[in-house]
């Protein structure tokens, strides 16, 4: 029994009308990178594989905020965030301020394979690629002309509101929709999880949030279950949320459709705005979130696809 | 009642031998570091205050790898990692890959006030610094007589066992012993962790370990313990291993000494070196380790304070 779930972010619908046409291509993006995975998952492969394959797809789609197609930082440059982990072996990779590698996911992928280190960040992880045979692509192959457009009103808006008070105000007001993530159990019982982002839109050169943190964005473990997370990061960072998610699991007892609704529970009270998608060893698959939208998609052997924006 | 514990790096003892008055200086700098955090427990400070005093005391002794006395890269430069965390709100901050502010501690803490992004890496990280008003300080001020020589070794080995297979053989021959920490529980029952590192010697630039990463290297919570690790950071970041102290505790309800024995016992079963330090709610202080030496040091309100190194 396999099972694969994706998500292309959480957070408000764009106050731009959201058009039939526009939701479309959102559901078409999603579904191209689901049966990416699922062609996988299918043949007998692995977990890791599929959610290799399900990211990198959302990551080359446009419309979401990963890769081609990320928010743009205060610096108007795009740097990339990612990780991926195998529930086998408690195996992982991250990469963070990726400025050069068209897929970042790929990148973390390789950094797990490797084994030395798990997390490398900057120009000594564009070092590690170009050692490791990627080749590196111009910064502007990620900017889209809706990001830049997006970076121009964000300049005004910080030009009226004055530069100091406007980083915090803007990244609250531009909700993190489009990060991407997927989970996967595969037929031999293997899970994995797999995030990729751009960031907040505006942010601090430098900054990490969530996604690339293993078990804050991302985590995995065959014996309770694997996460992704979307939304603001710096709580997802305070709250270590993936694993937050396998440890109700694994010392708790409770099922994993409890430990998301609990979970999800718990941000609200704290004020944390997103949601997460999980898969555990049995392949359930949970999603929750507590913002206006999540975009996702899942299935299961044997089960169709089903597909949700709000 | 108040609690304080601090480490200085787990691992094996120096190969070059480990005199008395080598061990002295060790046992010294600790306890300086543990009176600089005790003083400010004493008189009603706050846990927060005394862990940031006590991780910057042992970032300014040489003897400790974490900023001044840090081990140095691949590429012979020193980057630092340091991340603090507030049990009161869950107020966390942390950088990484920080090459010219003395105390990077002091860094983490100003990035927790800020509240805007919990983790700020590399260059964007030093250029809030400078906007916070920290000044910079050269990479060498940071680089010691020993870890220069100490590098130049690893230089010579590296060329005679080839470029290629040197990083991880590497790694793992040098023990990270040395990188500092603390946590603590204030009169009121407030808790924080702090932990600094240089990470391991040799290491691939961009390389970032447990230290910084909220959840791995350092978490903490009022309703559980506080806690600070060191070793094998890579291990550390797979079993979001601060995180995974109070996971147990939170969802499995067992005593923090069972839960911080039970976690090394884990990490032996994975093949992981280091040890940890934790506080609880209740001020109970536990710490365990499965390598050779664990510097460390501890006092609690009205008791005699402790320094052990093996």
């Amino acid at each position: 029994m396999y099972a694969l779930a994706i998500h292309g972010g959480a957070g408000a619908l764009p106050r731009v009308p959201f058009t039939a046409a526009r939701e479309h291509a959102y559901r078409q993006g999603l579904m191209q990178a689901l049966d990416a995975g699922q062609r996988l998952l299918e043949r007998g492969g692995c977990a890791l594989d599929a959610v290799e394959a399900a990211v990198a797809a959302l990551e080359d789609d446009p419309l979401f905020n990963a890769a081609r197609g990320a928010v743009l930082t205060a610096d108007g440059t795009v740097e990339l965030d990612a990780a991926i982990m195998d529930g086998t072996g408690l195996r992982a990779g991250a990469v963070a301020l990726i400025r050069h590698v068209r897929n970042p996911v790929r990148l973390a992928r390789r950094l797990l394979e490797d084994g030395a280190h798990v997390f490398l960040v900057g120009e000594g992880a564009e070092r590690f690629a170009e050692q490791a045979g990627f080749s590196l692509v111009a910064n502007d192959y990620f900017i889209t002309p809706d990001r830049q457009r997006q970076f121009e009103a964000l300049q005004q808006r910080r030009q009226r509101v004055g530069a100091a008070a406007a980083p915090a105000a803007i990244a609250l007001e531009e909700p993190p929709l489009g990060t991407v993530g997927a989970v996967a159990r595969d037929q031999a019982g293997g899970l994995a999880a797999a995030t990729s982002t751009g960031g907040t839109a505006g942010k601090h050169a430098g900054r990490v949030g969530d996604s690339p943190v293993i078990g804050a964005g991302t985590y995995a473990d065959n014996q309770t279950c694997a996460v992704s997370t979307t939304g603001h990061g710096e709580w997802f960072l305070r709250t270590v949320q993936a694993f937050d998610i396998a440890a109700r699991l694994r010392y708790g007892g409770c099922s994993l459709a409890t430990a998301v609704s609990e979970a999800i529970g718990r941000l609200v009270a704290l004020g944390a705005a997103g949601g997460l998608i999980a898969v555990d060893q049995h392949g359930e698959i949970a999603m929750g979130h507590n913002t206006p939208a999540m975009f996702r998609a899942s299935v299961r052997a044997g089960e169709a696809a089903s597909v949700h924006l709000r």
